[in-house]
């Protein structure tokens, strides 16, 4: 049985899970938004950010406590630093979550993206919440080969990225400015959030292991 | 004479306010080599991006040591959580700057900025300067008038970045797609940068009020 003071990071861990899941759903839910120009869904991921940002809130909350508390030193107090790293870039997934809510809503009732871009998107958001859903496994587990993996859903996250500026830069486009301003962003949320993802994922390995740069690029920047 | 452990204290500060300078002088060069196309200037904000990385983690290795060994707590300890949190903002505020460094290289030797909007960018990247260096002599003194100050500034800059859209968005633009993709990313790299500097000065502000609201939004992310 796990003392009382392994017990609170334990509950630390599962605070982090808990977020992983929402974040992952808000962006599940500002993609279909974004693609179905659905004013209701949109406006109900903006309303539910500010849940996020209160579980933030409290696992940092939590966190303080437990290093006023109980002073942990060595592993221990890496766990509780990585902690509030990790929630931080938890709240920031779910900021840019409503920001694609927030396009979508600014341009209903017409859809922000074009026709031709759909599927990108679409391929996009489903990644996202891919690597969302690994990230809060990659906590309870912190299996290295899944926070690799992870790592690998963010390649293919960057290659779509990339495939909008192509779309952008090539012959054949032809949306207004304004569309090409809105895509340009929208993809770029997309691509931190992914950012954010390996950089938690980066945080466990760091910690399971010891070595900052286990698995790949970014460094973790938050 | 301060004791020991708060002159460690001080010294995370003054770290602070070194990596401000840094972060500063990074958006002012990149700023110039974005108008001018200078390609060695951008080649070196990217190359010098690597000593503010560094900077964090020397930051956050002190920071980090004196948990285990002080095992502060009540405001101590929020100092140097802050202080953590702080770093990751400028980390991140580096990065916007190499960014913007990055894209006068990649159009190198094209101006990435069309004429019509070179003033805009000019003011964006004297805003930003303006408000690195407010952020350092807020660490420094914790005068939050100056914090204050800091977020009207960030407002200027907010309302700059709606200059660019409403530009885009507008009968006249008649630049290439790939302008205005580059531009809609460049103008949100200042954005982002004025919004972790307000983050940084919010969390100054929460230190001496006890009150995270105490200088109008947008709340720390980071």
């Amino acid at each position: 049985m796990r003392d009382l003071f392994h017990s609170e990071l334990d509950q630390l861990a599962e605070r982090l899970q808990e977020m992983c899941g929402l974040v992952g759903a808000a962006m599940g839910s500002a993609t279909r938004a974004l693609l179905a120009a659905d004013l209701r869904l949109a406006e109900s991921v903006i309303a539910a950010d500010v849940q996020i940002d209160e579980a933030q809130r409290e696992l940092d909350e939590r966190a303080v406590a437990i290093l006023a508390r109980q002073a942990p030193v060595a592993t221990d107090l890496r766990v509780v630093v990585a902690s509030l790293r990790m929630s931080s870039s938890l709240e920031r997934m779910g900021d840019l979550a409503r920001h694609v809510a927030l396009l979508a809503r600014l341009r209903y009732p017409h859809k922000a993206v074009p026709g031709e871009l759909e599927l990108v998107f679409a391929e996009m958001g489903a990644t996202a919440q891919r690597i969302a859903s690994k990230a809060g496994r990659v906590i309870a587990t912190r299996d290295l080969a899944l926070a690799a993996e992870l790592a690998k859903d963010d390649d293919a996250l960057d290659d779509l990225h990339r495939q909008v500026f192509a779309a952008v830069s090539g012959e054949g486009w032809s949306a207004s400015p304004e569309t090409t301003a809105d895509i340009t962003l929208a993809s770029r949320f997309y691509e931190r959030y992914g950012d954010h993802a390996v950089s938690l994922a980066k945080r466990i390995s760091y910690l399971v292991t010891g070595d900052l740069d286990g698995i790949g690029e970014p460094a973790p920047t938050v």
